[in-house]
């Protein structure tokens, strides 16, 4: 098998972040899933933004957002992803091709919209995330450059994306055609409401062996495995693929690769802005490490660094020199 | 006379900040004006866009943050600019409205689109803009809420929107509109170039008696005035405007009325991050104390308070609780 020229290829939402600071009242009044994820449709994305404060806008999707870090941190990407051909869209590509991703789905034309995802920022950090996923819905597997998908050590997926029916099946073919190539496929469970749909397709997904990397968090990994307690969750799951990380917040992370486990503590940190991409960020640094082979525990390291810097900042996608930041907690 | 329903109403720009941190080679390279704003066509707007790192968008226009300024320090203000009907359109108009200012300027059907401000920040946070109007050079006489603009106590203009002819008719005629009521005509210079081309007409409404209160920075002064020594330029302007301000970055400000004058020192503050809106805010906090009969001294002390906030994080608007830190910082 020759070298791939792409390090990852990701299929996730095309979406911009809307993102405004908001006091607790805001998202009792306006009854938000305080810290979750739900999908609006685009009369609920108009009352939302209608009582929004200002806001600042910056491009986001859970997929995209864990790009940007990778290629930040210097490997080579690809996205795959279906913004319409407007002004938002125009803002989504723009950042994805300035952070050196190739990006070369066709925009859509017509109705909807570029998605966008309205999120409350309260006092504590915590995100409140309202997607209206507009264009993205309708990414259909007639868009993916397959020869691309075939040419990429990795294939992530984000979960989010499994819920509208045609990125679905376009997320489907990608799969028969990474594993037909020989790559390896990440997916990273994005949200429990994903998993309380689509649950059995991803238990399937598991059991026959179809995931080489599985990102979930404390929730998710409740959700999926229908364990409340943490280690009795990662119990149910790590024989089932070769590689599973689990993030738990502030309290950390751990990863379970054939048999190896590992752990880290969060960074230390002074002040959290915005958690908005600190999974995403997570799965960066941690693919960063596993793409250069390091050792399960400076994957996990990497992970928590880039976790750190995306949540002392408003926005999903790291503004630092990641690079230089690695090599100075690293070492 | 009857007291205003509004304290301030603004005729500015429409336009929407993008903005991205970049290295002096960037500036270097793409021959930018270091420093300065400077008018650009759609073509351009499009070469530097594609050359731009990746962004983030927030609501600009140099009378508009003034405004979001004033109306976070308490002030009823209503705004005047132009738009298209597109979405950087809305989110403007949203992030005007959020912040409690009225904004009922019709948006303009078809091209040009809403105009928009590449913003380059350099590593010492200086910010250099290359603004595309866009909609907002079409801003016509016939778009003025003249009722509107009789009832505010303060109409406040922007240089910059001097440039093109419609809006220049249109600040013309609510000069007109606002003193037939009585009320104040507040004046920023902008910048040097606008005076290059139109300090004849600034020069003949300072001696007319038409300016109320003259905001000018230090180049501007001179360009103004002609005359190279900052005292000297004081000395040719401040007999001829109620009220003169006239601000040196991290040298503080000085302002003189009626005779009067007083200095304020710049805040102290850790780093700056991104100057954009650093002249704006200083009008705003100016303004609010001015607009509450406040001494000169503390007008200044207010301006210099909000200049301080805005410039320590990306973006041209206040981030803090404005009235807090006024409250905090003044006792």
């Amino acid at each position: 098998m020759t070298q791939p020229r792409y390090d990852v290829v990701a299929i996730g939402n095309a979406v911009v972040d809307v993102i405004a600071s908001c006091g607790e009242d805001l998202i009792e009044e306006l009854e938000l899933n305080r810290g979750g994820m739900t999908l609006i449709d685009e009369a609920r994305a108009d009352e939302l933004y209608s009582a929004m404060p200002p806001a600042r806008e910056l491009s986001g999707g859970s997929a995209a957002n864990t790009l940007a870090g990778l290629s930040t941190l210097g490997l080579q990407c690809a996205f795959i992803g279906q913004v319409a051909d407007d002004q938002l869209g125009g803002v989504f590509a723009h950042d994805m091709r300035a952070t050196g991703i190739d990006f070369d789905t066709p925009a859509r034309d017509g109705e909807p919209a570029t998605g966008r995802v309205l999120i409350f920022v309260t006092p504590d950090g915590e995100r409140t995330m309202n997607t209206f996923l507009g264009a993205g819905q309708f990414l259909p597997a007639a868009a993916l450059d397959e020869a691309l998908i075939a040419d990429a050590g990795i294939l992530y997926l984000e979960g989010y994306l499994w819920d509208p029916e045609e990125p679905r099946k376009a997320m489907r073919r990608a799969i028969e055609v990474a594993r037909k190539a020989g790559r390896k496929i990440a997916f990273t469970a994005s949200e429990s409401f994903v998993i309380d749909r689509h649950g059995d397709d991803f238990r399937a997904m598991i059991e026959e062996g179809v995931i080489d990397i599985l990102f979930v968090n404390e929730g998710e990994l409740a959700t999926l495995t229908g364990e409340d307690d943490f280690e009795a969750g990662v119990a149910a799951v790590a024989g089932k693929v070769p590689v599973l990380v689990a993030t738990r917040g502030e309290h950390g992370a751990i990863a379970v690769a054939n048999g190896e486990r590992a752990e880290v503590a969060a960074e230390q940190i002074d002040k959290v802005v915005d958690t908005t991409g600190a999974g995403d960020q997570f799965a960066a640094g941690f693919l960063s490490g596993y793409a250069r082979d390091a050792s399960l525990e400076t994957c996990l390291k990497r992970g928590a660094i880039a976790a750190a810097e995306v949540i002392v900042h408003y926005g999903p996608r790291p503004e630092a020199d990641m690079r230089a930041l690695m090599a100075e907690k690293l070492g």
